[in-house]
């Protein structure tokens, strides 16, 4: 197997809290540095650049970040530029928005600053996102796909940002009942982990190659390489699949999961 | 463990087809003896029982079935009734409506007739029932509960018709993304098996313990019996539940899953 990864990542499953206790935003701060920290907030994902830098700036500043930076890619000119490239270097801990994460990944896939923030990762800066900002760490990952039965072909998958091998993950969860298509994500390959984060959950992964779990919701591990059967390579598209037996790991806050050895804590750490 | 079944059982996750191939009723009739078959659809679970009533009686025979009779039981006085047992004992399979669960069970429950429906499922006539007619089938059944994250507590279970043991059912199971509400039931006690069935879909249990699938989406199991980790007894209600591992098993059409060891078939049969 592959390392799964070279530095630190904190994948949020989306909709954080940010109004209370702030469990998973208070994480991040402290990962990046505390009163140390110089965050980057990326606002590529989303079509609201402005509102959504303005309220992660405002909300981590409150939460005790020393510097916030937003910084808005609107297109791949920009992200070839020097200057910006300059300004993600100071970044002791880097933060996706939301959105869409096409829109992440055609801006800043194989452009200078996406190099950038690949050295920074391998340099030890904490890399987070949300949302759509979640889905970009894996090799492969999900930009859409319905909710309900595991069904052959009803998803889309497309190349992410590579910071993390081996594996697939969804967002939003079970609040949208998401489990199917991370199922049919993994019957395709089930060398492939899947991994589904609720809202208000995320997943701290370490270089090592374990994560735990921090926020109020669960994490779903999906394992699909003990199955035996499969019926993946001879359905139609649209028809259900088959995919046993498959290792399942429901996770809350504290736990922790070893991707390697794909096994669970028996303990919160 | 206790024997799974007497009988057989025919368990549809609700919205089975009644207007294309109508796989799962033509199986219903089938098995309730085709051209001989004289079936008795239980009304008690609806609120509209004529109208459900008369749209099954349709269907049904217009799908082959020699004889439909509509039993509607609006109290256990009628339950208790001598002439409605003696109804239901020329049964060759018996249908349960969707509806409300606790209709179902509170009207039935201890009197003459679910003693004789009980009598003939020992004597091997197929009894069947679609969503709120197929949580009734267990020994507990699940009543209510949302969707989304598994979390203690958040759910309602109830004793169900007993018909079949050491499982527990859910419905409507995909669509209405029902896989934490499951995982939190067998939380609850490993030992107990679940089943999760999608819509237009179902399983068909036989006497020796092992079910088969029918129809158009997926079923789902879930065993926790294997898991090492688990915090039900610990957290407080509404805190996310941990369980870990548990198996997994994704079937459709045609496959088979053994209830007593608890592993599937490898191919469909």
């Amino acid at each position: 197997m592959k390392h799964y990864v070279e530095g630190k990542l904190l994948i949020i499953g989306g909709a954080e809290d940010k109004k209370g206790e702030c469990k998973i935003l208070k994480r991040f701060i402290q990962e990046a540095g505390g009163k140390e920290s110089h965050l980057v907030v990326l606002t590529a994902a989303t079509e609201l650049p402005e509102q959504v830098g303005a309220e992660y700036k405002e909300i981590l500043l409150g939460l005790g970040a020393a510097e916030v930076e937003v910084l808005d890619i609107p297109e791949r000119l920009a992200a070839n530029g020097e200057s910006i490239s300059q300004e993600l270097q100071k970044a002791t801990g880097v933060f996706f928005t939301g959105g869409d994460q096409l829109r992440i990944t055609g801006v800043l896939g194989g452009t200078r600053l996406g190099k950038t923030l690949h050295r920074l990762y391998e340099r030890g800066v904490i890399i987070a996102g949300t949302s759509a900002g979640a889905s970009v760490m894996s090799d492969t990952m999900i930009v859409g796909g319905e909710a309900g039965t595991a069904k052959k072909d009803t998803l889309t998958m497309a190349p992410g940002l590579g910071l993390l091998h081996s594996v697939v993950v969804d967002q939003h969860f079970a609040q949208r009942g998401r489990i199917g298509r991370l199922l049919t994500a993994i019957a395709q390959n089930p060398y492939v982990l899947g991994i589904g984060i609720d809202e208000d959950t995320s997943i701290l992964v370490y270089a090592d190659g374990h994560f735990t779990v921090v926020g109020s919701q669960t994490v779903t591990v999906v394992d699909a390489s003990p199955s035996i059967a499969s019926n993946v390579s001879e359905v139609s598209p649209g028809q259900a699949l088959v995919l046993t037996p498959v290792l399942m790991h429901v996770l809350a806050d504290g736990y922790s999961f070893d991707l390697k050895r794909r096994i669970s804590s028996m303990t919160p750490v």
